[in-house]
């Protein structure tokens, strides 16, 4: 493990919020933090209105029984993992081969000591998020191997994109989070690209992240350079990253997905169990079917991170799509990816754990109207119901092939309506305005009455990006559609960027471990 | 009052279904039933999901009691109409000039004689629709003086223009109702306009319509010409228009609608009794506020209506939206708009009254992401608020000033994902799908599983519109975006169109009608 800066200073990190800099940056830490400017970022959304429940409480016990009979009898598979059986043997389960049969009840027991909601570390300690309870925390897209821009058009992603996508994050004032794998850089060898990632996020970003989950190695490297960052005391003892560990659906967990939650549990980091789910290829075509594997498997997955570490922090995940039966294509924002997020969320309130899915999902190849409609149908979603963490929440597209610069800043600019519609309605004396309507009464005309002027400027949620100009002045204006509007957004918003304070010693730190890394080993393609 | 069709014919219609044709077609009709094609629309929405609740039973008091207190001591305008002020003097208001106050608790009283559902007929008996209960019924675009496509970009609509949106809606499978003013054609006088647009929905639609609002002889024409369409006498007993009647928020109602409104009472032809209300110009800035003058206008609006003729089927309706307060432009899909949506259809069921609200609303000049996100926000909402009446589901742009071609077809498309998310979740033994989990196994692939085979076809919507292709085959086709591809079904649909079956003798006296009718009077421009 690399010295982390806490091993070179007296000071000790309180448990309950991240050291901001270390002593040792001296001046130069203190003109970092003079020079820097510090973008608004609205805090994590907190519900103040109710979850939309789409299943009765008979359903939802029918779904749960047959989770534990799936469990129970079908079992689920752990391939080239001693590790696990041998963990779940002892737990109590059944093994055979690389099958685990779980008895009814076991797994759900097991999960009970994940907490019902966690913190999440920011190196600003502003910027630290609450995962669970009636918060939603918005993170931007994950994975996409190809980026796509106005001017560019779609090409494979490097890791200059990389950077400008996790500026735009920190930019973004409704994006709580920034992410982990905003887009695959490819230009960089598969086995070091996890290091330029994290460095990114470390040093471009002050929000929170996530880690690597494509190696245990990786993991660890991680957790590495969290202590650099954080301090490595205060890594033991904090949760600073939330990890995504996805289950290979149906029902099998592999051994590389698994060997990195073993490394975040047993580091106290946080990770997102979720099944990736084509609906009808990967889990049954109905959903009541899906929602009993989604369940089984995250029931299977958090007891085994449990087992790994009790009361490590882990998220109920559920990334569910449907499939165009026609092509094959999965596909987006659909009603029956509605209907299971819903059901899910359910499941994990039951279950009282956070849950995570949702996100700008779309389809489409553009940043166009299918784009925004299928992602809208699911930003709907995910705030009606009751996700915690919503992955992709922004600049994903083209099925998660493309992060695209315009979807950016286009759905960034959308989650502020679901950080409005979340306040829910105020029913104080203001909120119910009857001074108004007594002042103005049939006939008249509000914009000049004193509750209008008293309260204007937070009534409305105001777009920094959308068009509502007069159609005159928009015609003058070259007629500019969304894309065209979030281009110049994406220009605007990276020519002004200017990078969060961080202490100069900690930044060399960070960046001579991942030199180190690097030279360490050779290319490798996976 | 024209002659109608039963004047003619001893055919007495049933009072629970509109004769399909009178027998005086003879073999033209039969032809013109053999040879018309028949395209399929889908039965209005039945909602097997539940509602969303956004206010709680204490704030719901305090709403209905404020606006009882709106009634009483501000009170409501009926200016130039002195039967509505003896009507009401009758009832127990306070009359003032033309302010009406009204003691609390009378107009929910009066209210009480509307009907929580009621049938509108259609003149083809498959296509009426039950305005009310848990149903959902989605209407067009109403009212917008433009027209836009890709070819002609934004211009006057005319007459033409409009039989062509009445034709789309015709071939729309998602939609139920061919609307009224889907566009205003500013090619006819603005006195005769009515005439020629309620005859193209009579005649290239088979699909139940509104009447026209605009003076109370329009009202009288839109029954009299409903008359020769379905026989006088099932016009009498039967509801067979759904009229839109606005109220001129805050707190009047003006002469012209409640004259409109009279005439439609009286025959027992549904009204909309609707608020039409930009949010902090017309309505308190504030949500609740909004709500409870909302509250306070239909129940004046809707009492009305009964002491007009107790029992005529009404809507409770809600046209909201916000504003941006910088600009004063009217704003759409946001987050204050589907906070009043939901709490508007919580007021109304508890008025045990159909809702009408929602929408494909939407602030954008061009059908783009923009109007694709603030399109869904609206339709969510109105899915899950409970609406009955979705007026402007499909084709609205630019605030309501623009029928768009390609909207029309792109939202229409976009209704379908409403009409399967409405269905809910299935928990048969099919639906459970636990055949299907035993069957695949940890590892396995469902697409070929006997489950999968037996459900795909139904299992999960599929666009009639939206790209799902491979990248590939998407570039070669000449990388369409979605305004693209609705282009393309505009003119397929428009092409495939056939005139639905209707009796050659009715058409021609419809004509004879309107022909007559603008023959006795001269232009006017209102």
């Amino acid at each position: 493990m690399a010295p982390s800066s806490s091993d070179t200073s007296s000071e000790i990190p309180p448990r309950s919020a991240p050291r901001r800099r270390s002593r040792s940056g001296g001046g130069a830490a203190r003109r970092a933090e003079r020079t820097a400017v510090s973008f608004e970022t609205a805090k994590y959304i907190e519900r103040n209105v109710p979850v939309y429940e789409i299943l009765d409480e008979a359903a939802l016990q029918v779904i749960e029984a047959n989770a534990e009979t799936v469990l129970e009898e079908i079992g689920v598979d752990f391939p080239e993992n001693p590790k696990a059986l041998e963990r779940w043997a002892a737990a109590g389960a059944k093994i055979d081969g690389h099958r685990v049969r779980i008895p009814k009840g076991l797994a759900r027991e097991l999960c009970k000591t994940a907490p019902s909601s966690f913190t999440q570390h920011a190196r600003n300690p502003e910027r630290s998020v609450v995962i669970g309870g009636d918060n939603l925390v918005c993170a931007p897209v994950y994975g996409p191997p190809f980026v796509r821009d106005l001017d560019g058009g779609r090409r494979y992603a490097t890791m200059a994109d990389f950077e400008k996508f996790v500026k735009l994050g920190y930019m973004s004032k409704w994006l709580h989070h920034s992410g982990g794998t905003v887009c695959e850089p490819t230009d960089v060898a598969v086995n070091k690209r996890h290091l330029d990632m994290l460095l990114a996020h470390m040093v471009y970003s002050d929000k929170p992240f996530m880690g690597s989950v494509t190696a245990p190695s990786r993991a660890q490297d991680s957790v590495d350079m969290c202590s650099i960052l954080f301090g490595e005391e205060f890594v033991q003892q904090n949760t600073v990253m939330t990890s995504l560990i996805n289950i290979n659906s149906p029902l099998t967990f592999d051994d590389i997905m698994m060997g990195a939650m073993e490394v975040y549990a047993e580091n106290n980091q946080a990770c997102i169990v979720s099944p990736f789910i084509v609906g009808g290829a990967m889990a049954p075509v109905s959903v009541a079917g899906t929602l009993t594997q989604v369940l089984a498997e995250v029931l299977a997955g958090i007891a085994y991170n449990q087992l790994c570490r009790p009361g490590a922090p882990v998220i109920f995940g559920a990334f569910v799509t449907s499939i165009d039966m026609g092509s094959g294509a999965p596909t987006f924002g659909t009603p029956e990816a509605s209907q299971i997020l819903y059901g899910a969320g359910q499941l994990a309130r039951r279950m009282g754990l956070p849950f995570r899915s949702g996100g700008g999902l779309c389809g489409s190849k553009l940043p166009d109207a299918q784009a925004a409609y299928e992602t809208a149908h699911t930003h709907n979603a995910a705030m009606l119901g009751g996700v915690n963490f919503m992955l992709h929440s922004c600049g994903w597209l083209e099925g998660g092939l493309v992060s695209s610069f315009e979807k950016f800043v286009m759905d960034a600019d959308q989650l502020g309506v679901l950080h409005k519609f979340a306040k829910g309605v105020a029913m104080d004396e203001n909120g119910q305005g009857m001074d108004a309507l007594n002042e103005v009464g049939p006939g008249g005309h509000y914009l000049g009455a004193a509750h209008t002027q008293a309260n204007y400027q937070d009534a409305f949620w105001r777009t920094e990006l959308l068009d509502y100009k007069p159609f005159e002045t928009w015609q003058e204006d070259g007629e500019r559609d969304t894309q065209m509007l979030a281009a110049l957004r994406v220009k605007s918003q990276l020519e002004a960027y200017k990078q969060p304070p961080l202490d100069p010693m900690i930044e060399t730190k960070l960046r001579a471990f991942v030199t180190e890394k690097k030279a360490s080993m050779p290319d490798a393609l996976e």
